[in-house]
């Protein structure tokens, strides 16, 4: 087992990184704070794991809620049925309860965790490789509006995370290429030589070697803990971590929630920021061409969705939280594996990254 | 004007209180964070007192959203329409809230300054003399459940707070007394002398006396912030803010939000506490009938409905947040304006209280 710490003064909490955590009764139970546990899962993840998990929870007084599974169910109606299920079963304050799945169940369960009763307690054990490398790090927890994702939520760290790597056995494919994506990002905000080491091993995280699964999975949640650690809020340097998500974001929220799959959108999203950076002059056509190649072996896409027009996509970015001052700013890369915040590019580059990007798809 | 400060140290704010404040636009404008305002009001006082607030925003992008009037809309559902509004105006997350009205508004609006892109800015303008001593002060936001009041939340604390006494001239005889229940409350908590000056002054708060009135206005705010100051999070001292609640809430749930107003059930809870303490020797008849006195002089109930049987109250009073590890903790009173957070308490003798004061209203 390996475990790091992310460091946040006394919201600071630890990540375990291992095979068969989800038994180890007693790591478990030395988070939960009081007597009580509610978990949350989903109908997918929940036949798979929670037999293991209400097992190591033996001796507290456990209850479960099975949400529908998707990203189109992370809005305030279904998690409304956390604290209906919170209510009934009469949890109070000292309540702890635990997010086991994907990302879409730690981001709805932290969120109730961060408003129920005005904070309780909860404990991360994410079961896809998305949600081990990026979702459970770093406290954002919220649910979608339909007008904009994550755009209802809170900034709520957890006990600590425990990623069992066993868990990704049972990953659809697309959804560890989909983690994957957000693997390849870390390389790309700040991290060269990790970028590299994927281009090297992309094959074996395919094939799901647990030493490559567990050694990627713990350098991206290093690399994720480092910036959080300097910037918890999000006032500066933390909006790295949003390369390809305000591309991504806008055909998440433009195609429906949960027609595409997170990282699928956020590897668009990155190529489009690299196509844009390229066309900025900041990065050369073969780093471009590493970049597409890479998400291409990665079984990711590479081309947007036909209906996401020029307009579509400059009005649904407009709307992003990374807007300030009616000014958009993205996350760029002034070379591979440097990646910046600006607001200072062209727009009219801009119109033809997405414009490329759609033309080709159509 | 009189201000105050909240002394939260990088969350501190100050309270102005005084006549005309809502037009005295640089005073509103110096606390504006960005340059995005959405005001947030209620079918009741936006016709009263939006047009001036509109006038002292004036040069600002300023929106507003009118919710319906009511402690049953104080639910997920109508909070809805806030990230709508904020959402079709495409507002960033240099926005800043401002919720004019009573404490539903403020409760609300702070909830959605919290939650909206994980948290923006908000200020509380209060217009009932309920909001301007107790709930926009100490940032506690949030929503209802059906099965229990402030349920899903979160602490927020505003960047200022502008109590316009000329605003409680408006007021229904009712609410004017249902926030003279709160001020009472200051004086039982641990402020005889306050206490001795309700009783003596009640008329002229009856009438509207200004002078009265922004006297009960500072006292009580500085008695609510001196504790808020030394508890933020309600881990210790705090919950005696909560004398009468858990009663009062019982009774709110019970009969379905709105049919009582806040600070009606806070005075039959209060007489309760009051009650249960007398029965265990820690408060004398003489006592006791002073504070029924005083409540029933300020157009206050002093009985529990009808519908509430024991069973309903003990029921309701067992999801209160203030239960920890399954035992019930009460504000009582071990002198007259010494309240304490006991569990400490005789559950026949509960009983008793509980069915005294149904039996009275049979």
């Amino acid at each position: 087992m390996n475990t790091l710490t992310v460091d946040l003064g006394d919201r600071s909490y630890p990540i375990y990184i291992g095979q068969g955590l989800l038994s180890d009764a007693s790591l478990l139970q030395s988070h939960i704070v009081g007597n009580e546990v509610l978990v949350v899962s989903n109908v997918k993840v929940a036949p798979l794991y929670l037999g293991s998990v209400l097992i190591s929870l033996k001796g507290k007084k456990v209850e479960s809620v099975i949400l529908p599974d998707g990203e189109c169910y992370k809005n305030l109606e279904i998690l409304n049925r956390i604290f209906d299920a919170l209510l009934e079963r009469h949890f109070g304050r000292k309540v702890t309860l635990i997010a086991l799945g994907g990302g879409v169940i730690g981001d709805m369960t932290g969120f109730a965790a961060a408003c129920y009763q005005r904070g309780v307690a909860f404990i991360q054990i994410p079961t896809t490789l998305l949600s081990q490398v990026d979702s459970s790090v770093g406290g954002k927890t919220g649910v979608n509006h339909p007008m904009g994702k994550n755009m209802i939520g809170a900034f709520h760290q957890p006990q600590c995370v425990i990623a069992d790597t066993n868990t990704l056995n049972t990953l659809d494919d697309c959804q560890l290429s989909s983690g994957i994506a957000e693997v390849i990002k870390y390389g790309l905000i700040n991290d060269k030589s990790f970028f590299s080491w994927i281009e090297h091993n992309i094959e074996k995280l395919l094939i799901r070697d647990h030493e490559a699964l567990a050694y990627a999975i713990e350098r991206s949640c290093r690399d994720k803990a480092a910036i959080v650690a300097e910037d918890e809020r999000e006032s500066g340097v933390r909006a790295l971590l949003n390369l390809g998500h305000t591309f991504g974001h806008a055909i998440e929220t433009g195609m429906g929630y949960g027609a595409w799959l997170h990282g699928e959108a956020v590897a668009v999203g990155m190529l489009m920021a690299a196509d844009l950076s390229m066309r900025m002059g900041w990065i050369s056509a073969d780093d471009l061409h590493r970049i597409d190649n890479l998400l291409d072996r990665s079984g990711l896409p590479t081309r947007a969705p036909v209906d996401m027009t020029e307009q579509r996509f400059l009005s649904l970015m407009s709307v992003d939280k990374k807007v300030e001052n009616g000014h958009l700013r993205l996350v760029l890369m002034r070379s591979l594996g440097g990646s910046i915040i600006s607001s200072d590019f062209s727009h009219v580059l801009l119109a033809e990254t997405v414009n490329a990007h759609h033309a080709i798809s159509a």
